[in-house]
């Protein structure tokens, strides 16, 4: 049965990579739908993707390439499939809402099996949509407890992906760090400019002639992880800081969703502190 | 005879104010070519600016005006005309090339009394087009002295403005004093991203998938003056730093020079940090 | 009761029209809280919106309105209140479903009175909304009798707006003049570029190196209406069509919204084949 | 002695085409600086470029490539070198003092021959950088005897392109046929909307709010040949067509020397009426 893969390589970079990966891709009678290969001149590290259609022994083509790649590269290669997503949301319904249409309609290449929200807000919102909302008030609660409450929640779902939909709360390292690279936040500015706290005031009170948005990973540093998709707009004097921020809001949900695609399509290397995407 | 002026005003808000301002240039007959208001709810500040054709009595109509608006009005009624300007450069000819090439034929709006820059790599492009080129080198020189040796120059060409079209040089308050709100700037990032040296180089190093440029009033902090123009340009993981400052030439040349029409034109008003821009 | 009103006022330039308008609301001791004006260079047209806020006979306003106005002045004077609207769609969900949600959660500045469809496909989603649908199919039936169908269902609901919200069959200038400057489209290129079938097609055919959106009224030639938004989004050589209408999809949503809140709050005048716009 | 190469290949798609040009590579112990595939999924065309470091004999190499590639493979090897031009403009100075400023202070990849116009209008500038300026008035010349009379100076110089800066008059077949994908023209206008003249007239009627720019190779129709850049700018009902033109004229000069960029880099491809460009 004929299938479609996705290869993602990245190793250090010396010469006949594209060769070697290309001849087993060749040798196998794979179909290549897509390739493309960037070294970083900085730190001499090679990444690949390829998209290939045919019908694949995935074991053997894994020892193969493991065979023919230096011996610390990471290599995926895995079905083209729907990832399984928790989506994390505090009281603005406009990210949700959009990824809950997408995902509807086929559109999202990710199933969301939860949304998790410390409101009750947007309950009604998802429930049209039979996903299951679960509301997790910090109230009178720990940070700590708080958040293993909704950790045990996620776990349970056994999610690829954690996506904060606007979700407005700081998330400790420890929530973290098991899913390192597989959480992606929409961030209410340009970054790094207005890091932190209230951006559509802080652009305001700078007098800024454009906004912005960012997606990126979540690392334990606040909105210092690995960008993947930024976008802005024009803005001016007669916006006030609630004017910047309904401006804003298509922005961030065209970045998140955007940027989403890319991670789902399994188009994002996380490189240090940076991202390589091949779109 | 029938000439073009530009009106501005700015002063604390009340009722009536549009209404009294229109009625004097009503009375004057003056055909008004441009108008526009603009109230800022949080400081409650009015702004006004217009432009008018006709024959005026100047001396009789800032009377008036001065009556009609609040004492503490700034108002200033003038003739459109061309301004009087000197360029401080470094080594980079693209901001100042663009504007030597609009001023030559016309489409800038103000004269180019002089270049001054600490390298003399750029004489040669600047004594092409006829302009005095004063080449003040910062070695071996303390950076008050070198600072006097420019401001002595510039003051004996009596400037309405100064243009640092890439001057890599941080000017003390002292320099910056006397040319309050007369100093643009032209910064290479998205302020307030990346203050300080080499912004491609901190762009590069946090992965952002845009740069922009920057066009500002010289204040005394770094960096923190209020912004007139910025514009933006997509990048993605494969510029290095060396790729995104090129990327960025066109950006940053676009940006000061749209920057400075704004200025010349008389549509800025300096607001606090920020600016009011009727364009 | 103090009140918010919009003012918009368009008629042949003249002196003093600012003057006379604006006294008429000093006198009345409205506080005004947004005002702007432009004269058409080329026709001599007067456009003006204010908005107001205060207690008001507006029966006293219009007539000293009507009174300093030249005769032939459109002025309308009304209070800020949401539009009543119905949308036309035909299978895609994405600007329907952006919309809906808006609407839902009081952003749109409108009430979504029905959805009318010629397909069965968009029912769910909107009836989670609890809104009205109303399957028209056009199969077996003439164009007449499928538009008259459809405009009865539109009758009956007096809404203030058509929208067409990817609503993809050509209406008859019969349908559309009882509508005149009411009903808004979408049309999924950057018009005047690809009128008519298939845009992304036409688009992906010509090799373009940025796609559009076009937000309209609708006149009685196709495609040919006032433009009141676009926007445009870069792609590449890799884009086939179909990748091409997916870019394409979340600039059509973006741009149709922003459209409508435009025409909503009142701040668009259609001037000929144009539009003047306040924002 | 190590070179920079360039190759460029396109050929009917096969499989083992990117594991076979590497593997030739890889053998001649090439250092791959940049490399870049991409099929066009319709046409069933596959493009490939590449940058190497090495030394090299470029017949072995050439024929090596040869055997492994379809025999109607268009292969292109070379040292990445200037490219030699001649520049065709008529009044504006705006796109050509750009090119002369970047080639002067050497960034354009290219060196400038000669400067043609139909009007000795620009002569004082292409003369203060030392470039030869020919003024070949149309006046009292028939198309063709104008053309010819162009021809011949352009043939003396032995260009490998030709840059149309704002030339404002149509060339023949004959006249283009010789430099088929070498004669770059810059379009004021968002292609294909406003072919031929007047686009700023032409979009001023239309009533946009985005205007554009286009660089594109010239083929015998007019303003139909391969897109290779595009860029746009926000307008508004302010700007009448001067205007226009004026804000166009950034987006012009940017977006040519965009285009020649990527052309003298030799990333474009051309294809049927399209170009793939690896950027």
């Amino acid at each position: 049965m004929s299938k479609h893969y996705i290869l993602k390589v990245s190793c250090d970079d010396r010469k006949g990579l594209v060769y070697k990966t290309s001849g087993i891709f060749y040798k196998q009678n794979f179909n290549m739908v897509e390739n493309a290969e960037f070294v970083d001149s900085e730190s001499r590290r090679f990444f690949m993707r390829s998209e290939v259609v045919g019908e694949v022994e995935s074991d053997k083509l894994m020892a193969d390439l493991r065979k023919a790649l230096p011996e610390n590269a990471q290599i995926s290669f895995r079905p083209k499939i729907k990832k399984r997503i928790v989506i994390l949301a505090t009281k603005e319904y406009h990210c949700l809402g959009d990824l809950l249409l997408q995902a509807y309609f086929g559109d999202l290449e990710a199933e969301i099996l939860a949304v998790i929200s410390n409101h009750d807000i947007l309950r009604g919102l998802v429930e049209k949509f039979g996903i299951p909302y679960h509301f997790v008030s910090h109230e009178n609660m720990s940070r700590s407890k708080h958040e293993a409450d909704i950790a045990e929640i996620i776990r349970s779902y056994e999610p690829d992906y954690l996506v904060l939909a606007k979700y407005m709360r700081i998330l400790s390292p420890d929530f973290v760090s098991p899913y390192n690279n597989r959480i992606i936040n929409i961030h209410h500015s340009f970054l790094p400019a207005f890091i932190g706290a209230n951006p559509y005031r802080q652009a305001f009170e700078r007098g800024v002639k454009i906004i912005g948005a960012t997606a990126h990973f979540v690392s334990n540093e606040l909105d210092e992880g690995p960008i993947i998709k930024q976008n802005i707009t024009d803005v001016n004097h007669q916006k006030n800081p609630e004017a910047l921020s309904k401006a804003g809001k298509d922005l961030e949900k065209v970045v998140l969703a955007n940027a989403l695609k890319l991670v789902f399509d399994e188009r994002v290397f996380v490189h240090g502190n940076k991202t390589v995407i091949f779109d």
